[in-house]
């Protein structure tokens, strides 16, 4: 993250300028990839979805074994503290906890609590106009249902999204389809059903939104869906905090549909933006 | 690794106290779990094997998309005057790229890279004598010929190898086993010929050199090893550069061999330290 005029992040009980936030080398994320993290949106200076974004940061945590020297209520005061010291009612924060500094570069030790508050720009008309196109990658995350900070199969596979002019790689396994490096997938089938992988995935904030709209008036569910489901799908999209939801028109060298954003998916954003403003 | 007294580490064009060596925030290691990294030994002041683990670090650089801002002879310069400043004639160095100071947390920078060196501890007499137990789990890493410092599923795992009292985890898939998290694997077969898988591993470079050793008077190759061979093998041994050879004496309930070190491991070890002697 670029580090913003005057922003403060905080670090292990410190409120520091972002641009003098450190973390020792020994420190096990540096050493060893190893860390959770979360993000969320803030809105005139109100956090989205707080509780399940704190829900998830404490699973993650727990499941990799490490522990956050914050209640939930110290962390949601830590952030309402950074927010109102950085100023910017409508920004990202992000949460890191790393393995800490570890002596033998390998065992888990204290971990490193840092928030950082950061700018934010969402998809704006264009995007959401023309829809994306993405390719495909055999891939499975290393334990995907937690939100660890290892995205080296993502970011190594930058250079080949932008040699097919793609936004975005769906990773899939088996013929079944899983999820974007940083998004769940969501598709439109012929009977107009709205689907999301049920397993192997994240559990996104946005993904958990949209599974509760079901029957408003879409049917919304967990499925199984193979990459021939996408490609036939009549809509595709992506769904992620910072990108809301994302028409696909193109996955690999297949034309999703009519080859635009369809009516179901823009529905689902409109029913997001109105979820947002409650 | 723990900071030692007076000793320095050296991070992008400085030679620093190692307790003064931090890297931002906005680190891709510490965002994203991005980065690549190699360990040798320094043995009487001399690195040992320098050429080979310097072929593969700038091999791991290259295929993660990281250029390294210093050339092979400048980046041994600085390893010998780190060696000079630091005193310590038998010890290991690390060697760290990282992704670098990422603008929007998610693309690669101008890499950061960090030396330091650590005091060593080698396996004493006692284990060799005894040999180790390991566990097996299902996984096989991500870009696994690259040595990248994504462990999140080795040091996740720590704690069910703990539960066993096992030494280390077998990473096998699909019937077919492949590597530890930080170490090679060969089994002595039958036929008294030594393997070690050919695939979906990292190369390491004491796995080299004992392959260097076949003829003499062993066939060492690298094979398909499945599961049920390693179950089955006279002898089973891990590799590594901190470890060397280390007898495994028990796989998951399965007593290896006689249930001691074999003579074909030990022989190989002999070998290793001799090599290391030239």
């Amino acid at each position: 993250m670029r580090p913003s005029n005057n922003m403060y992040s905080y670090f292990n009980n410190e409120f520091l300028p972002i641009e003098q936030t450190f973390v020792h080398i020994s420190d096990l994320a540096t050493q060893r990839g190893y860390g959770i993290f979360d993000f969320f949106k803030v809105v005139n200076g109100k956090p989205l979805f707080i509780k399940e974004y704190l829900d998830r940061f404490y699973y993650s945590a727990d499941t990799m074994r490490l522990p956050v020297s914050l209640t939930r209520t110290e962390l949601k005061e830590v952030i309402t503290q950074l927010i109102n010291r950085n100023g910017q009612a409508d920004a990202g924060i992000k949460m890191i906890l790393t393995g800490g500094y570890s002596p033998d570069g390998y065992e888990i030790a204290k971990p490193n609590l840092i928030v950082s508050q950061h700018p934010l720009t969402l998809p704006g008309p264009a995007v959401l106009e023309k829809g994306i196109k993405v390719i495909t990658y055999e891939y499975v995350r290393d334990i995907p249902h937690v939100k660890t900070i290892n995205y080296i199969m993502g970011i190594w596979l930058q250079q080949k999204v932008k040699e097919h002019q793609a936004a975005d790689v769906l990773y899939h396994m088996n013929g079944q389809v899983s999820e974007f490096p940083r998004c769940n997938i969501f598709i439109v089938n012929g009977q107009n059903e709205v689907l999301t992988p049920a397993s192997r995935v994240l559990h996104g904030i946005t993904r958990k939104n949209i599974l509760k709209l079901s029957g408003k008036p879409f049917v919304v569910r967990e499925a199984e869906v193979g990459l021939e489901d996408v490609y036939a799908a009549n809509e595709v999209f992506l769904t992620s905090t910072t990108k809301r939801i994302l028409p696909i028109i193109q996955v690999d060298d297949k034309v999703i549909g009519s080859g635009k954003p369809g009516p179901v998916s823009l529905a689902i954003l409109d029913k997001m933006l109105e979820m947002e403003l409650e």
